[in-house]
């Protein structure tokens, strides 16, 4: 349905999430934050219950208020903590091409960041990908995605989204689901080359140099 | 209007910023990132131009979806860099009682985080406080305000607001405008003090100590 | 041999492991590091052969600059990467007095910072404690220790060092060795209690607190 | 005296600092930190009064310990933090190259890093530069210069140094003093291209990448 350059921050996968299962874009119920009696009860409830927004309102919001993301650069370490390999997905746009890309989503109401970091990086790379998440809830950066191109280094041609972004350790076995085609591991000079540049858009080839700095190696 | 208690993130400010000069409910035309010419277009206007959702629409939004804000910690420095005092905005509750708070609001659609960080500064501290924005994106914490108490140290009873903090030296004179009362400068030890601890509500009080933490104080 | 207040940073430790068995005070041969054929030498060999300098050359630069010093504050973890537990250790006095600390040691010559965190940690917590180093080099602090006391919240009777202080998340089973008598797990709660309080010297208490406001606790 | 490659870390004019006003070598008194009256006495006077080491010893100290530094990358910024430019100062090596560098020195004993900081940036920028050094003492990186290639981006062929690297605002009006030639500014297209990367040593163009990366440019 979605015509045009593919969406930067996984558009097609998190649409489908949160509304596709809805038949009339019947609205969540009012009184949410009551129902709620687990501290962040979307966790592993969000691939499979109705979303909270149907499609249309998505869209709508999206067009009038900043959307809150998560973004994780997985990283390979060796026993002192260095980073020896960054692990980038592999999409198929809808037009055939290849894009590479970090793992993202959305940060769902009464979700914790922590636990939309958790959510996506499982839905991403799979149950057994044994993600570390960090302790402290400061960013590396701030990657801010604005469908104007040329404000920030980031773009996403469908909203203006703002992204918390960490490094996240992964130390189990990956198995990407859903439609990513493939996880593949790059040293950091690989990560950094112009192949790997090249397949990345929307700037996310800026945030994975940004986090190699951010690691100590040169970006 | 807003009966019950006081809202932590600087509600009535914000509801009536975006909604209340709008008459109808009407939406932002769709066009807008089209139209917008400069980088950053809400910094100067949004004081005073109708907002992108009408007080209904920021309700059920606010439901629904975490909603983006900046907070700042103003602070006066020494030539060193040194933090000598903590800037605290007094307000007035609906119910007469008085409250404490750090500079707060919400990140506008298609509003880099910097420029509604100067935006909200100007607002809450006047046009000559000299607010020193910092050049990382990089927060020093991320406060997590949920409509449950319990789950963070924040709390706001409205919405779940996630918002990125920075402590922000101001070297100029500060007017507070609005609906601040007054701004008051306290020492490091003054701001960590019961007193004052007791005059913030919703863990402000926490992310001021979060703040003092971060400079190198005893929290 | 040393009279007078306990040590901060693991004085009697550091100077027996550096200095203890020369018996002439032997200078390192010069040409140090073209016989280091590994990128960080020092990691496994440092506890037991002689050090660089003898007790007296020590004693001596001690007291003309500045000594870099890792801290790791320990720190259990939950799925989420939130902190659940701090870790302290409990050290005797010389003069019968207890004392908690964080795991702290010098940086060696030629050994990088991550290596040092590394060692120190395998030396108080054991060898299959499976401490997560950080992958960035950003500490969350420095903590600048004086000879005089009240310049910072930090204070060694000894030395100026200067302690870049990381969080810690250790997953394995901790195992005390040398002269630290135990590892106590707390929660935040009671690490940020007055009853651990007093009994964390030179400082240390403030820096637990700092590493918690860090993580997203109340300090 | 010093042939062979240039320093990186600025190692002749700290080394003329240091000792070269010294005719015997003679130690600092022993009772250094009772005569110092003030929290940090060194910032004035370390530019004219005799060193705590002699060259000979500071030299064999070097040989036997990691040396702690500050670096500090002076940036301007506009009305909203934005870095618009990075200042680079060029140095004549003593074979007649020219070579652009970060300010760099030591921290001295009893120094505060803020205060090591700011004494560095008066000597390169002179007295009304207006730096604004930063109130957390959270460096955005550490730097490790090894004299063995390699094991870091960063190569110091005379010593190992840690250098803890911020980035620092100027607003004033910068006078080069000393041996830096000039001060020149570039902006981050242009401090990040390969002729400006040609004329950094030592890693100091990754350290540049590294702060522009960290304050959100493309590095």
């Amino acid at each position: 349905m979605r015509a045009g350059p593919p969406a930067t921050l996984g558009e097609r996968e998190d649409g489908r999430i949160e509304g596709h299962e809805q038949s009339e874009g019947r609205e969540r119920p009012i009184d949410r934050p009551e129902r709620a009696t687990a501290a962040y009860p979307m966790t592993e409830t969000a691939d499979t219950q109705p979303g909270w927004f149907s499609s249309e309102e998505l869209e709508s919001v999206r067009g009038r208020m900043p959307v809150l993301y998560v973004q994780a650069v997985p990283v390979r370490v060796d026993e002192s903590g260095a980073v020896t390999h960054v692990g980038l997905l592999m999409r198929a746009g809808s037009d055939g091409s290849f894009n590479r890309s970090v793992v993202s989503g959305r940060v769902l109401y009464h979700e914790r960041v922590r636990d939309a970091l958790l959510r996506h990086l499982e839905k991403d790379l799979g149950p057994v990908a044994l993600p570390r998440i960090p302790s402290s809830p400061q960013p590396f950066t701030v990657a801010e995605y604005f469908p104007t191109p040329g404000i920030t280094p980031f773009h996403d041609t469908r909203q203006h989204a703002v992204a918390m972004a960490y490094i996240v350790p992964v130390s189990g076995d990956c198995q990407p689901r859903q439609d990513a085609l493939d996880l593949v591991w790059f040293t950091p000079d690989e990560a950094t080359g112009p192949e790997v540049r090249e397949e990345m858009q929307g700037g996310q080839g800026v945030l994975v140099r940004q986090a190699l700095a951010f690691v100590g190696h040169a970006p």
